[in-house]
């Protein structure tokens, strides 16, 4: 399974029941936390969310709505007893404040906390099945968009290639990994040669908090689903600019831009009880949008 | 009205849909908050309570179920545009991580921020119609306690007293708010003597988190209503020990050496779903008790 479970699709101000932001990806049965507004611990709960299963949680940036409920979160882990390591990949100032934290309250957390600040773009987590790039937004302050990757899973070997090759069974393995063949008389045999895909890796790319920019169209370009905010509706873009976010239509452009298979809207303005304008509006540039509904999980299209 | 709302009734953990500790003191028109625990602006939106109206907040301790929510708070109440001041009690710390979060944001508050770091018992706000003084608990890092006194109403006057004594009309408003009254002479007329209290002054003791102590009770003596934690039945009196808790028991015990007219018990365990055994616990030794129970308001009695 690769999701994306909303736990909090508001911007800034909580509103409606609704929460500010914070995703869940699942993927390979890992749990991956974005962003953790105020209030995201109740929504684990409220959810059965196994929050011990979270290994890594990203953190876009430092404005409030997207990491007040971290130390929460972090703190409660910790009176629960956990003992594994928790992966936190944020920029830098966060952890000053962390320590700050835990400090006054005379705290040590009983796991290891593994900071890892956002300084430059591309790769923060490598893993067999899984990696992550991060990438730069336009926002008021340093903000910080990631790039989900299910890595390829092992490519499939064309049989009566192998054989007209001569390649032994005992390479077959490295094969699937990708691996090019060398032949005893030093002869390269391109592994495209003899395996073919299983499917495409898929990707999640989530674009945090921005105004309207291509910057990072290129990052993105490909990504399976992508999550893009629209705080306000197109009527407002003047608006979204000077307050560094984006509309609908904006969103939808950069989807179609990216050449998504799907997109997902969120981080609303509370100035709006319903949503369904959003969803309208979106769809006019790129219909296969949905809204960003908290409690749903939203799968990656294969 | 002179009430307390209960928005968090919890410990650390929250639980239960119950949250985290935080109090809404009404009191003369003015709205007190007493500590500010993760999610307490959503609650403040759920039980329809407006927090512009909100001047003082009042912070026990630096344990996060205490004061995690206050930085979404205020940063709320800077978002909806407050422009007048809000004064913090808090201890000092409070004031480093709330201008670090601020800073990483880059954030200014179009409001005062006035911040009260509490450091000795005694008088914190002095008001023509109320006062509030803190005092020390003893809990695993500093604690404070808080005690909030109405002032007392204008004095009654014994009319044919004041016409005994010749006192004229035009010092009748010094005698309802205490005062003396001088002769030409040089002789005093005690107040007393020609006037009568309208009626007892009340008041509301928020005993914080602590372990059984004594040691306040001398700054709690004849409050009118008393709340005090009872993070665990009486059966883990050791366990409350230890962790500088307390338990029904101890609870009830406070609240009838102090002489009070009621209690108010919580900061319940997140082990246990049911309450219902803190009330009769809490009953056996102090019979007026009442659970905390979130969006209730309790009356102090007169």
């Amino acid at each position: 399974m690769f999701g994306v479970t909303i736990l909090g699709n508001n911007s800034a101000l909580p509103a409606y029941d609704r929460h500010p932001t914070s995703q869940l990806v699942t993927i390979n049965d890992q749990l991956l936390l974005i962003d953790c507004g105020e209030g995201t611990q109740m929504q684990i709960a409220r959810y059965r969310i196994r929050h011990s299963k979270i290994a890594h949680i990203l953190i876009s940036h430092l404005h409030g709505d997207h990491y007040f409920g971290l130390i929460g979160l972090i703190t409660s882990m910790g009176l629960l007893g956990r003992e594994h390591p928790l992966n936190l990949y944020a920029p830098a100032d966060l952890l000053d404040i962390i320590q700050l934290q835990l400090k006054v309250a005379s705290t040590t957390l009983p796991f290891p906390l593994q900071f890892h600040a956002l300084t430059e773009e591309g790769l923060i987590l490598d893993q067999p099945k899984l990696r992550i790039d991060c990438f730069q937004t336009i926002h008021r302050i340093p903000c910080w968009g990631f790039l989900i990757t299910e890595k390829k899973k092992p490519r499939k070997i064309i049989r009566e290639k192998v054989l007209e090759y001569g390649i032994p069974a005992a390479f077959y393995e490295n094969l699937k990994m990708g691996e090019d063949y060398r032949t005893k008389s030093g002869e390269i045999i391109a592994n495209e040669l003899v395996t073919y895909a299983n499917h495409p890796n898929r990707s999640y790319a989530f674009c945090a908090d921005t105004l309207y920019t291509e910057n990072f169209l290129d990052k993105i370009k490909g990504a399976t689903m992508i999550y893009h905010e629209t705080t306000y509706l197109k009527d407002l873009e003047e608006r979204a600019f000077a307050r560094f976010h984006s509309t609908t239509t904006q969103a939808a452009s950069i989807a179609a831009k990216a050449m998504a298979q799907k997109l997902l809207i969120g981080h609303f303005s509370s100035k709006y009880e319903k949503l369904d304008q959003f969803l309208s509006e979106a769809r006019e540039g790129f219909p296969n949008t949905d809204l960003a509904i908290e409690g749903v999980t939203y799968l990656i299209p294969n």
